[in-house]
């Protein structure tokens, strides 16, 4: 009912013009990641995830998962796809080289996984909390540990699974309880886990918890927490998955959306456990794989998006309904000036948040790559500026663009075995894990923003105005520039006005920080859209070139400045009111 | 799990100081609705739903609906509700006298079907078009007609459905197949119809249908369409149900939501119908229950949200999650300043949409009891023109703050049993059934904005600026009043290129028709709300009143400006950009 081909040619895009891949290219280790290497592994990626991983989504949602006889059992097609995605060698692709991994820029695996996130969000998520997990292992785990886990973390014979929430305690993991008892070289780990995805499965024959716990006599709060590698099978002699330890799948959740994944309730009764870090560094331990992850997940606003749109747009060229001036008869609804808007607005949204998130997967990799520390520390700088950005963001948009996608099928979108209902559902997760948009929100005003008085805010800001200041724009795209400048000077106001007012009393950057989130999104987002377009507009200035796509990318910037970039104002507007009408109201009287 | 209190006092609020009951209580024909009379109506009705309704809502939502045998079966707690509803007397409260209705003011009744969709919204759609038939038949049937099917429907003993879409004819109704042949007094009606809620039920032992159909040789498009009533039993020599029709329920849909109501496919055979009003002029006849239809639908945004609300404010008081400072230990959520924010933007939105609700349900009163005729037709076009707002502005926006409660839930709200995500799966269809979005933007700009030059929005303009204009605001509310104002004036703008500007292109109206039907539920809002803002400064001014009550609307008020009125601004951008690039891409280049 619903196919999926991977937009390619808008990927290469984004990673050649706007990502900068050949720069990349000239980094120490990224030799390889050539434009024509690229081409390639998405061209092979694409096929994976249209002919392989697609077909399966309508029936994960339809099978669900269970638990039967302690063991979790997925949709039988999910182990079939999964496994050769393992045999294919996608699993390593932006992995240690040392352990089987090819090495290659994270810019690269974000488009890779973009495809199998849209293909099927509730599969990919196996994939992306395996690489979680196999990084963590990377940078925290011992070399014992390493030469254990990561070579099957890494070509993903073994999945991985984050194992941080428990019934108290959900953004507030300072609450945790699970129990860490040392015994010789490990520990023994007790305790109750909520929300574990993948947290059980029957694809692989092992999966290794990342789970943090408390040690006894560990100080009180999130500095009393340490991060435990905890597998559900120990390895044996040989180093392959051997007896049960004691994880135990008690129950899967029954969800809005994502249903062919499971949600585990997991029990740890005493079971062996290896430490990452240092004792009590758990949570920055935890934060390690943050960035990756967040940035992951933040692409799935993007990739759920673009499967919602192109359904869409497919009922929109076939289904017909009323007359439209200047053509004979009924017309397909794609003539009609409002589903126009519709999905001019998603193709528009969904360009801009693409662009955003690859370009800090781009930078991510700088921050890694880069010769000089001080370059390599403002690409870190601005990562982690952006990283709550593209994850709150992203998924908000996202979530709303599937809503709009539903819409365009009308009464249709209604009817499960239409389809468009379980994109809606299933995107609707993603503003709550791996941090609630709030979370996000807060990280962005508090750690990002204030912490350094602004300092990365500031860089990104004076960017963004001089890239604006150098526009001299071609006939058409002056009314763009101006709405761009704009916009940024808004946006800098805005945070003129969280530096100036954050002390007056403790609840003020909280108040404005979703706001100033949504803001900072919207306006790199139309600094993507500007790029595009500039590079658009030289490419068609050159003539021969593909006067269709780089047109569109004309009209798709204009259309983000026109109808979309407006919103960033009014998000910029409710900063500056200042936000203590939100606190102002006793309990009571709501 | 989810309990329902109905807001009894916010609702009297609205009723009294905003809709002005007091005022159309002495309109003739309305002078038993007396502010004591309404109170107690408000407060039984509170009861029934809270006590009775509401705990069926997740029941409906589980159990769903079936074909057995040829009849529809929905929950059997559905029928029992039902029934106490019937008994209560609460079907004909502004039905017609002579039918043994109450013939109270539709603003009463409005405040009451509130009620009733917040319980339970699935179950709440019976009655709602029940009514919607009742008031179609008042308007074109035969006297005949009305006195063998009139009295049955006011009191609820029998219900009624309204069949348009067939599968080539949803939002295209002018592409309707169904066939009625004339024989002798009645008519054969032969054909299938799609969507049609309680198409079939258990519940009462007849279904009216009111049913667009195409007679023989009749023109093509909407101008051949006839209305006919085709009850499910034809009634026997007393009146009383009796032998079956040629309708016949063939399945039941598979919805995202509103599980607990039957959504039917109905096939026609040779079933004897009746004409009600004119031959081809079955549209015009559909469309005298537009008006009643779409505000009461268009309620619904307001009902969902409110359910939700409560949900999301008793898990944010109970709720325990990290610190706050100036408060010792774990806090509950509601203690952080992004809930808040989140708790503020329903609450306000809430408060805003059910005012410009209300007071439109005040006006269609008037336009059918003002003496002056002149006065009626003033509001008829004001009700006219505020239709499609009320329809589209509040389900869009009812949609986004069942999704806003979900987020208040963090990881539990995407777990069905928590129930949050069943609100969010209901309010889904609001935009879509009775006219999508879309639909209503087009009436608004086509039929209620240019077909009279504007006038009728232009006297909304002049009322909105006048008020502004004399406001003279007490210390506070200064800067409420200035953005009311500058929001006022952004409207008029809009409106003015609109007019200026919709002839140059066919597709120019339809490109900015949505942000326009939005910019116009915003700001009318605003203006609801500044009222009320005004009269709470008042009550507070004399002293001796409820201080918490009337304190909460003025913050309230200014939240809502602050934070919720800069996107009408927003909307007002993307109309004066023009919606050039809305329809500049080749279908090809999407």
């Amino acid at each position: 009912m619903s196919e999926y081909r991977a937009p390619v040619r808008e990927m290469l895009f984004v990673i050649n013009e706007l990502a900068g891949l050949e720069e990349l290219g000239r980094l120490s280790g990224f030799e390889e990641a050539t434009p024509d290497l690229v081409e390639a592994i998405l061209e092979e990626a694409a096929q994976l995830a249209g002919e392989v991983i697609a077909p399966t989504n309508r029936i994960g949602d339809a099978t669900g998962t269970r638990v039967e006889d302690g063991q979790v059992r997925v949709a039988p097609e999910f182990s079939d796809a999964y496994r050769q995605y393992v045999e294919g060698g996608w699993a390593g692709l932006a992995g240690n080289p040392e352990h089987g991994g090819q090495g290659l820029p994270f810019l690269i695996n974000i488009a890779v996984e973009e495809m199998w996130q849209s293909a099927n969000l509730a599969w990919s998520l196996c994939p992306l909390l395996t690489q979680g997990a196999a990084h963590a292992l990377e940078v925290h785990g011992s070399d014992e540990l390493r030469t254990e886990y990561s070579p099957k973390l890494t070509s993903g014979e073994w999945t991985g699974t984050m194992n941080l929430s428990e019934p108290q305690a959900g953004s507030d993991l300072a609450a945790i309880r699970t129990q860490a008892v040392p015994e010789g070289d490990h520990y023994r780990i007790s305790g109750q886990k909520i929300f574990i995805t993948y947290g059980d499965h029957d694809m692989t024959d092992n999966v290794i918890h990342l789970v943090l716990a408390r040690t006894k006599d560990a100080p009180e709060g999130g500095n009393g927490l340490s991060l435990f590698l905890v597998p559900k099978r120990l390895p044996d002699a040989d180093g392959n998955a051997g007896d049960l330890n004691g994880v135990k799948p008690i129950s899967v959740e029954h969800k809005l959306g994502i249903n062919g994944s499971p949600t585990c309730v997991l029990s740890f009764e005493n079971a062996v456990g290896f430490l990452l870090g240092a004792e009590h560094n758990g949570l920055a331990c935890m934060f390690t794989m943050m960035n990756h992850a967040r940035l992951n997940v933040g692409l799935e606003g993007v990739s759920i998006a673009v499967r919602a749109y192109q359904q869409a747009l497919a009922h929109a060229r076939d289904r017909v309904q009323g007359s439209a001036l200047g053509h004979e008869g009924r017309v397909t609804i794609i003539h009609h000036p409002d589903v126009r808007r519709m999905l001019m607005t998603i193709k528009a949204e969904i360009e801009a948040m693409r662009a955003v998130a690859y370009v800090t997967a781009a930078e991510l990799d700088r921050a890694g790559h880069e010769l000089d520390p001080q370059v390599r520390a403002a690409y870190q700088a601005r990562v982690e500026l952006m990283t709550p950005v593209v994850k709150g963001w992203i998924t908000e948009s996202g979530q709303h663009l599937t809503s709009i996608a539903l819409q365009i099928h009308g009464g249709t979108g209604y009817i499960e075995e239409a389809g468009a209902a379980q994109h809606y559902r299933d995107a609707r997760i993603a503003t709550i894990y791996e941090g609630t948009t709030g979370i996000q929100a807060n990280d962005l005003v508090g750690r990002k923003i204030i912490r350094d008085g602004g300092a990365a805010l500031t860089s990104l800001l004076d960017e963004m105005g001089q890239f604006g200041e150098q526009w001299n724009p071609s006939d058409g795209l002056a009314s763009v520039r101006d709405a761009y400048v704009g916009a940024v000077n808004d946006l800098r106001e805005s945070a003129a006005w969280l530096l100036a007012n954050y002390k007056r009393d403790a609840t003020i950057a909280g108040s404005v920080s979703f706001h100033l989130l949504m803001q900072m999104g919207l306006v790199t987002g139309a600094w993507q859209m500007s790029r595009a377009a500039i590079c658009a507009a030289d490419k068609l200035a050159k003539g021969g070139q593909d006067e269709e796509f780089y047109g569109a990318k004309l009209v798709t910037a204009r259309f983000y400045t026109e109808q979309i970039l407006p919103r960033a104002n009014a998000h910029g507007s409710a900063i500056r009111s200042g936000g203590e009408t939100t606190m102002a109201l006793g309990e009571e009287q709501f």
